[in-house]
């Protein structure tokens, strides 16, 4: 950190020694993981600078933003538009949900059999240990699972009412996307209203080019992963894909842009970070978030590079662009509903479509292996794993099922596991 | 049994032996929590006779009613239409679900952690134990869960393509409402095309008609359970709530009333299962399907009466009528929409229509006690128990939240816990 922000942190309210206590594991944890890794790119100095100012700079930035009379919009889920929010000039952040943080708090209000992610953002704000929770006029959540459905019930009375649902339909038949695209006024409505400001063409349009251009930077570095070797890690992209829901969307564009530049520098000389045909996995499943970086450190330790994350962090939150080709607001929210709905969510049913994404990532990213990963009690990701298996069994695509929470203690289980899923992928493990 | 059925549970393609082990498991259950009963109204005779031929009598009819062209459509929840489905003269029947059957096979398909209830359906199918399924012309799911919206895609797959999904909206607003309403029309549509049959307003008003009756039948049973002593117990009121889903509607419909025009004298006698003043405990949660008939036979074997249950099976599945005055098929859609929007199930956000509802039953029964029942993993349900909680709080009714699935393994920690609930609430365990 770079200053004393614990005025900062008082001033929203947080837990300041729980705090502490949480930085000084998260910075071991960082530097055992990250800083240890060997050949990274130059371009990761920005992100490792990001995330060590994680809950300071970018903190100073969005309190500094809100005295502006910027509003500050919250989000779990990569299906509330991005584009809407910051056509109002908001500040569009994802929420703290990454770790193991004040689960015992919030298993009083919920089951211990809560996957991880939802305890944790409901233990984070319990343990008043995330900033960003803090600082945000409007939370928004979505009916993506039963989970999290009922959690912002819940959520919304410990906020005092911050909280703002959109429906996502369980179906993308045409009812679905009526639904939805309401759902998408809506959202624009109550986005005006609590900011004051109108969304006008202009300014929509000014907006879904911002976020174009964040996904094309994130889908130039999916592309420079399918090199062989990869230049840059899986833990590295990971967190890049993380930081893309928390860093100011302009700016990070720029940055992984610059990193881009050298990886295709990398990628000219044959440079990487690992040894040229060491296996090469492919992740699915439930989203990962700051600081959860569990699987990728236990694969990539075992000599096996990451090479893509068919997740919400990750091709989902950018496999797809906006057609911003609109000509008037109406035509903007149909296509941005449209848009959103090509995401490729366990929540639907059916779900067909993210097996043929899975084939033709892995495809494109010449996987390996395919690791399918849910978090414990993710019950749309977990029942999905069974029809995912049988298309990697059908092209025949070496699978592992992996079911965890934010915990270490399975890793033992886990890296014994994965190593001999490694192995039996049949290129040896590379210690 | 009457008679011998095996030539026809074959011609289903049933795993006889397995059956045998079933039924025999049923039968013994059946003697030691219904039959030992004492004090029983005698109309409850024909419950147990049903009971009896539940995988007999009843399949041997609706295998001749498939002789006649009439179709089978098999159901998981009070959300699918039961008028639609009589209006093309087809019968409507519950599926399998309720006991611990072909679990480590169910479990192959998907994770552990998945609601008895779910991997009770795959396992009655997955071990061909569960005759209406195997008669069933169409099987109806529906969206309201993560882990039945996700199983029905693999229950598809098992039983050829059966399975018609219904989706039922996350909010009850104006979007939500017209999803559901063309969701009416549309299974009323695939009705008549399997059918080959034509919903006329005559048909519809007439189904109408009949299933209202049962649903008035059913309400008067609840009703009557309000008198102090109870004219009959939980576990017999639970035992014709769960028949309702299987039998004949107009058969049962007669039967349930027969029964209360016993109870009706019973009350007027003050004649009752238990002693007058013993603690009267009102259920709410999830669902229990035949044979689940666990938290009752502890509850009144502990001395107390159950009496009532907020729950699909119960208060959910006949507490509103359908509106069956209508002039136009159109018309009568829309009030079929209409009427089952206002069963109050956990996967609506917000939900606080049934916290209003478990308010007025309460005070209806004149509950000294609420027992919050959850399958295991039901997620829904065990999130809205802290809902479900403050109310009861609020309104200083005794309160016990369980969570349990199908096995006996924890029958002795239920009881110590109930019982030791039952004393709490002040009027003493009577043995």
């Amino acid at each position: 950190m770079q200053k004393d922000y614990k005025p900062m942190w008082s001033d929203l309210e947080m837990n300041l020694d729980a705090h502490d206590g949480l930085l000084g594991v998260l910075t071991e944890a960082y530097t055992n993981i990250y800083l240890s890794q060997k050949n990274r790119p130059d371009g990761m100095k920005y992100f490792d600078f990001v995330i060590s100012e994680v809950h300071g700079l970018r903190i100073e930035e969005i309190v500094e933003a809100k005295k502006q009379g910027r509003k500050v919009i919250g989000t779990f889920c990569v299906y509330v538009p991005e584009e809407l929010i910051l056509a109002v000039d908001g500040v569009c952040i994802g929420l703290c949900a990454g770790a193991d943080v004040g689960t015992d708090e919030a298993e009083k209000y919920m089951p211990k059999n809560t996957c991880a992610l939802i305890k944790a953002f409901m233990g984070f704000k319990l343990a008043g240990l995330c900033p960003y929770v803090q600082t945000a006029d409007l939370i928004v959540g979505e009916t993506t699972c039963d989970g999290k459905k009922k959690a912002y019930e819940l959520f919304d009375e410990m906020t005092n009412g911050k909280v703002y649902v959109m429906e996502i339909p369980n179906k993308k038949n045409k009812d679905g996307k009526i639904l939805w695209r309401n759902e998408v006024k809506r959202f624009a409505a109550k986005l005006e209203d609590i900011s004051g400001k109108k969304i006008t063409l202009e300014k929509l349009k000014e907006a879904s080019k911002l976020v174009n251009n964040k996904r094309k930077a994130l889908q130039r570095l999916a592309s420079l992963r399918s090199a062989d070797p990869s230049p840059i890690s899986g833990l590295d992209a990971l967190l890049i894909n993380q930081v893309a829901f928390y860093d100011d969307p302009v700016r990070f564009t720029v940055k992984v842009n610059e990193l881009c530049d050298e990886l295709t520098e990398r990628v000219k000389s044959g440079k990487g970070v690992s040894l040229a045909g060491s296996p090469r996995i492919l992740i699915s499943g439930s989203p990962m978030a700051i600081p959860n970086w569990k699987i990728h450190a236990i694969v990539e330790g075992g000599g096996a590079t990451i090479v893509g994350e068919e997740s919400c962090v990750g091709e989902r939150n950018f496999a797809s662009l906006l057609d911003d080709n609109f000509t008037s607001l109406d035509d903007g929210m149909q296509k941005i509903a449209e848009r959103y709905l090509t995401i490729n969510c366990a929540c639907f049913t059916p779900n067909d479509e993210r097996l043929t994404d899975i084939q033709n990532i892995a495809k494109r990213v010449k996987a390996d292996g395919l690791l399918h990963y849910a978090i414990q009690f993710c019950t749309p990701y977990m029942m999905e794993a069974t029809k995912v298996k049988k298309v990697a069994d059908k092209i025949k695509l070496p699978f592992l099922r992996i079911e965890t929470d934010y915990s270490m203690e399975d890793m033992g289980q886990l890296k014994t596991r994965i190593e001999a899923f490694l192995e039996m992928i049949g290129k040896g493990v590379k210690a």
